[in-house]
C-alpha cells in the first residue's frame, strides 16, 4: 500500500497508449467500443487488451479464477517485470481491475481512467478495490491506490446526461462534509444541469475527498468514515429497493440531516442551508413523505438485517453513524442499531 | 503493506488463545489435531476455527471462492471490526491464510505460527502470500507481513525428524548469503543432526533473512533477489523431478557455487569452504555426477521452458542469477537463459 495519493491528471483527450509504460494491459468496459469514438484504434496501441462485461457479475469472486486464467494467457510471452494495468470503465471495472492489479504477481502498476461520473468523483479514488463473495458484497478487497488517475473530458462527456444524477449524491455528500470555498461557489450555481455541476466541481470535490483519505488511508483510525455520510440508510435503500447508489446515498443524506437536526447537532439555519444544497445538487426531493415511496419502503425486520451487515459496525449492536454539525462539519457517533431503526421509523423511511 | 518486519516470539509452548486478540479465527492444518498433544482443546479457545487440508490444492485459486464463502459463514455474528487470523501450519497453510488475511475485508490482522522447519525458517517471514492459478504457481498473491510470528519449540519439535532435511537447504542458503558470526558457529557443529542444527540456528538465520528483506520489502529494488541463491536451477529440478523444495534448492546451490568458481567469482579456497558448509548442513552430496540422477535429469528443452517461466526474469532472454563471491558475499548478475543452459549442461545437470 502506497501512502501517497495517486497522481491526478485532468485532461481534454485520452493520452497515447505508449505513455502508460513498457508493458501495458488494457482492461476495459467493452461497451466503450460503441460509446467513445476511436476507442478501438486507441486500444490497439497496448501490449494486450482484456475487454470486460461491466456490472456486479464482474465482481463475483466465483468468476475470479477464470478471469485470472484468462489474464495469465493474455500476458504470456510479454515481459511482465514492469507491467501496468490500465483500467478503463465505471465502478465495477475499477473495483475489479484494481483488485486484479493488487494481487497479480503480488501487485503491478495500476492506472485508472474512470468513464462514469460516479467512478470519476468517487470510486476511482481512495484505493479501495473489491469483489463480492456469495453472501456478502465487497467482502474481498485491498487498499491499492492507482499510481495515476486520468480524468478525461472527452470520455466523461460521452456519458448519457442522466448518468450525472447517480453521481450527484456523492458530489452533495462531499460538499456537505468539506464546506470549503468551492462549496460556496457550488451553492451559487444550483440551477445548472448535474453534468455541468459535476464537470465544474470535479477537481475540487476530488481534492476534498483526498484531504479526508490522506488522514486515514487504510481506514484504521476511523477518520475516513466521515465519507460514509448518507451511506448507512443509503445502503439499506440500495439493497432493499434496488435504488441506484448515488440516489440511495442522497436519500440517506436527507435522513442524516433530519436526524442531526432532531438530535440538536445541527441548528435550524444550517439545516436549511444543507438541505437546500443537497436538493439543488441531486435535483431530488426527500422521498420519505412520498406516498409511492411509503408503499414500497422496507420493513423494520429487513432494515435491521441489512444494517447488521454494515461493515462500519462498531460492535454487535452499534454502528458508527455520520451526523452533520454544519456544512463542512461532519461528526461520527456510535449509535445503537435500535436507535437508527427508531429514528428511521419516526421519519417514515421504514415500515 | 507494513514496512516494519513482524514481531517475533521464540517461545517454549503455545500461547493462550485469549492472547491473540478480541475476535480470533484459527486457520490450521487439520493434521495437527493428531500430531500436537492438546491441540484440539487449545483450538476451542478461539472465537472460531477453520480446519484446512494442507498442500498445494489449498492454494488452488479455483478453490478460493468456496473457502471465502466458508470463512464468511464462520465469522457470521462475530464482531469482525478487530479480527485476527491465526495461521497454524506449514508453507501452504501460511501462503493461503496470509493471502486470505490480506484480502478479507481489505485486510485483517495476521499471526503466523509455523509448524514445519521450512515455514519456520523461510516462508512465514518476508510477507509473501500466494495462490496458484491454473497455468502458473504463485501467480496471485500479496506482500502482507504477519503482525506477529510465534516460533514454538513444542510445535516444531513435534515434526518427524526427516522434515528437517527439507529446510536444511534454506538454512545453508541463508548461511552462505549472510556469513555472519553465527555461520562460523554453524561451521563448527556440522556433525549435529539437521533438526538440532535448525533449532540452534533458527533465530540467527531468521535475523539474517530480515536484514535482507528490510532493504527491499516489496522486491522493488532487486536487493531481495539474493535470497534466490540456488533457486534458479532449484525450481527447474523441483518442477521437473518433483524434488522437495529444500532439496532442490540445495542442489541449485551446488550449481551456483560451481558456476561461481568457473566464472572466477569465487576463489578455490572460498569455494571449498562454501561447499563444505553446504554439504554439512544439508547432509547431501551434489547429485550431478550421480549415475541415477543422470538417467532422470531434465532435457535441455524442458529446462528452457521452466526457466522462461521464472518470475525473476529480467527480460525475454535474460534472468537475474545469484552468484557467490565468498561466504557472506552474494552478487546478482543478469545472465542469458542460454548461458544458464550451457553451464547446466557443462555441469551435467541437464541432458
Amino acid at each position: 500500500m502506497k501512502k501517497h495519493p495517486s497522481r491526478l491528471h485532468f485532461i481534454k483527450d485520452i493520452p497515447k497508449p505508449q505513455s502508460f509504460g513498457e508493458t501495458t494491459v488494457l482492461l476495459y468496459d467493452r461497451r466503450l467500443l460503441q460509446v467513445v469514438p476511436g476507442f478501438k484504434k486507441w486500444s490497439r496501441g497496448f501490449s494486450a487488451t482484456m475487454p470486460l462485461a461491466a456490472g456486479e457479475k464482474l465482481k463475483d469472486l466465483r468468476e475470479f479464477p477464470a478471469h485470472c486464467e484468462r489474464l495469465l494467457k493474455i500476458v504470456h510471452g510479454l515481459n511482465t517485470r514492469r507491467l501496468t494495468i490500465i483500467a478503463v470503465g465505471g465502478g465495477s471495472v475499477g473495483d475489479f481491475a484494481g483488485f486484479v492489479a493488487s494481487v497479480f504477481r503480488r501487485g503491478v502498476r495500476l492506472v485508472h481512467i474512470p468513464t462514469t461520473w460516479l467512478a470519476a468523483i468517487d470510486s476511482a479514488h481512495g484505493g479501495k478495490t473489491a469483489l463480492n463473495v456469495h453472501g456478502g458484497k465487497n467482502q474481498i478487497g485491498t487498499f491499492y491506490p492507482a499510481a495515476e488517475i486520468f480524468l478525461v473530458d472527452r470520455i466523461l462527456a460521452a456519458q448519457p446526461p442522466e448518468r450525472a444524477r447517480d453521481a450527484a449524491g456523492e458530489l452533495a455528500k462531499i460538499a456537505l462534509i468539506d464546506g470549503g470555498l468551492w462549496v460556496k461557489r457550488l451553492e451559487r450555481s444550483l440551477k445548472v444541469e448535474p453534468a455541468q455541476l459535476l464537470m465544474r466541481s470535479l477537481r475540487d470535490a476530488i481534492a476534498a475527498q483526498y484531504r479526508v483519505v490522506a488522514k486515514d488511508p487504510e481506514e484504521r483510525r476511523g477518520v475516513r468514515q466521515v465519507l460514509n455520510l448518507g451511506h448507512t440508510l443509503g445502503h439499506v435503500l440500495e439493497a432493499a429497493l434496488g435504488l441506484e447508489h448515488g440516489k440511495a446515498v442522497a436519500q440517506g443524506t436527507f435522513f442524516a440531516l433530519d436526524w442531526s437536526l432532531e438530535r440538536g447537532e445541527l441548528s435550524e439555519r444550517e439545516y436549511q442551508r444543507a438541505n437546500r444544497l443537497l436538493r439543488g445538487v441531486v435535483g431530488l426531493e426527500c422521498l420519505n413523505m412520498n406516498a409511492a415511496y411509503r408503499r414500497r419502503r422496507p420493513s423494520l425486520a429487513l432494515a435491521r438485517r441489512l444494517l447488521v451487515l454494515d461493515k462500519k459496525r462498531a460492535s454487535d449492536k452499534s454502528l458508527t453513524f455520520v451526523f452533520l454539525k454544519g456544512v463542512g462539519r461532519p461528526c461520527r457517533r456510535a449509535v445503537l442499531v435500535d436507535e437508527i431503526l427508531r429514528e428511521a421509523r419516526r421519519q417514515n423511511w421504514i415500515g
